[in-house]
């Protein structure tokens, strides 16, 4: 992917931005905000790019400050952040996306924003993802980057995800940022529907805990360079984009949640036989939030019963007396009754101490179903936490 | 109260029994029972029981095990417990309330249930309620009771109210037992309707985690011993009698959040101008069961921007840019501009450092209201709910 740009830039002030950049004119745009209330000033003004125009030529993101809750002042240092960046690159208005992450309900500190995008400016080169990647970060303990590659119509073709997102992580979205560049032909309205449906089972299955953020967002950019005919939606070429985006995203997604602040499980939950996506959704979300049941797995505890507490409270009207349960692939209950002996559950609970933990249910209700990953809540969450604003 | 007598038994097995019991064949009980879809045995025991009579003579709890999801086996054990009591103390079928509260999924191992009820029975006195109240503890610090005395017609009247409940606490309910017990003379339908309004605003006001129990219920017994004439619902008599109710359950519920597990900071929130009751209730536990939020007040950290964020994310539409928001009674916004200078965020911040902390919000876009306790999530709640199985 020759054509993507990428620079950098860290200030005194503690704040970072990174910036993304492609000088084709061919390059189209789509994006997926945050559903939260509460939306940043960047998520705002790039709403409004979308409104203007498909193009999107530049991605610059701030990290270190959220923009998030700062009135109107803080809807014109976004704006001046997307002017600054299109007057430096020429680019037209509302051809560059903004976002911000890190604290909420602070001003940014008074510092030269135009001296710091000339200097992301200057440090441009397809070379730099490493360095845009780092930039993005705030708990983060490292950075995500995640490619794929693939043929359309006898063309290569390429997908790069970058992201950042380790706390208030949660769907619709999480305190997340991605940034997806290819170098695929597609219309912009196929580009939009294919990030959204990957969008639905990558970013909207994780949780790390609960919360949402106010900043979430996903940009995409595709600037046709692969020279494929153009990929239209539905077509069979759509189909094998749309899978190479999920494979990447996918992978985003779990790496989000693998840098889980204080990680030490990474937990995989399969809910089956519902009879709506949505009580599956509740079934998984009820499970993966519930402080009870992440507390046990980070004891390594053998607790099934959190389980089916954090089941019970989803009040979905399922009958869990004949519903099957697994963890990490050993049968707990099968239709409703407890099958481990006593060898069994020490089998079981020493394969808790594994990093990566299973849970399956299967409701044998209906035929639909959800997988969603998670993490546990550890005593370094509670740290990270308590001291992050100081 | 000199009619109700309190008995305990702890075994060697680790499970503990405590038992009431008033010979006044006047008693009648009422019940509010977990809205978990996953209802453990006692829970269906003592809904039969409410369904055969309203008299109610007895209450027995054991803790240790919540005997939920034991399936046929459990359901037995339930009963056998009601039973066995009902059988020693002279009582039919259905006068005696069973609960249970502890670890779910698993069967009380072998050991003489008559036998141990027999020596909770031995114990029973007017003088043992102290017992009785330690007795139905898991991981509470402190037993809980609290207890309350008015007139009615110029009659002395009580209300004594016992409860458990440390973690898994969340509306509708919690893990949490209240045993309220009152010498009124009251219709069965006033009982259980005073019950039920009270319930809303206490027991169904605290969160210390958001999780919901598969065991949770509140008993109430009155023996009609202080002779008033009987109050009839929506009597003069019936509102001093709720009024008091409303009281010793506030009081309950606040013990029960302050002897929350890990607690460090207790969390009042009040909800001010929503267009629903709904909705202010949405944005209270959007609040306080985010873990960011928790943590952050575990920590000192003065970071009001993630109340925004937990309030965004209850997507209830309300506009949050012209609200009020005062944290510890410091204004931070007035019409969504922010307040403090630095010298006023110094003082928010050491006010901070208080066990007692307040967040009150007005959304100024309806007359709907609501108060809510919580607590905030530290590293002992974490350490408390790795180990508990184990």
């Amino acid at each position: 992917m020759k054509n993507f740009y990428y620079g950098n830039v860290k200030l005194e002030n503690g704040l970072k931005f990174g910036l993304i950049y492609n000088p084709s004119v061919e390059c189209i745009g789509a994006a997926i905000y945050t559903k939260s209330d509460v939306q940043a000033a960047p998520i705002l003004v790039s709403k409004q790019a979308d409104s203007r125009t498909i193009r999107k030529q530049a991605i610059v993101i701030n990290s270190g400050n959220a923009n998030a809750f700062t009135g109107q002042k803080g809807l014109e240092t976004a704006r001046y952040m997307a002017t600054v960046v299109a007057r430096k690159l020429e680019l037209n208005d509302g051809e560059v996306y903004v976002a911000s992450t890190g604290v909420i309900g602070r001003h940014f500190p008074n510092f030269d924003l135009e001296k710091a995008i000339c200097k992301a400016i200057e440090k441009l080169s397809p070379n730099n993802l490493d360095a845009f990647a780092e930039s993005i970060m705030t708990t983060d303990t490292r950075s995500k980057i995640y490619k794929t590659e693939f043929e359309i119509n006898e063309k290569k073709a390429s997908i790069v995800s970058i992201a950042k997102g380790a706390g208030m992580i949660m769907p619709d979205m999480a305190t997340m940022i991605a940034c997806v560049l290819t170098d695929v032909n597609i219309e912009k309205v196929a580009l939009l529907d294919a990030l959204r449906i990957a969008n639905d089972s990558t970013f909207n299955c994780i949780s790390v805990d609960g919360d949402t953020s106010t900043n979430d967002c996903v940009f995409a950019i595709a600037d046709g360079s692969s020279e494929n005919p153009l990929i239209k939606k539905d077509s069979a070429e759509y189909k094998i984009f749309l899978e190479n985006l999920t494979k990447v995203l996918t992978e985003t997604a779990k790496g989000i949640v693998n840098d889980g602040e204080g990680i030490t499980k990474f937990i995989t939950i399969d809910i089956k036989g519902t009879r709506t996506k949505e009580e599956a959704q509740k079934l998984a979300f009820s499970i993966a939030n519930s402080p009870l049941v992440k507390t046990a797995f980070y004891g390594e505890s053998y607790n099934w019963g959190r389980l089916m507490m954090a089941m019970g409270k989803a009040r979905t009207g399922l009958n869990f007396n004949i519903i099957d349960l697994l963890i990490n692939n050993f049968p707990i209950l099968e239709d409703g009754n407890y099958i481990p002996n006593e060898q069994d559950e020490n089998t079981i609970r020493n394969s808790l101490k594994n990093h990566d933990v299973s849970i399956m249910v299967n409701c044998k209700q209906g035929n639909q179903e959800i997988r969603i990953w998670t993490c546990d809540f550890s005593l370094d969450y509670v740290k990270i936490n308590a001291d992050y604003v100081t």
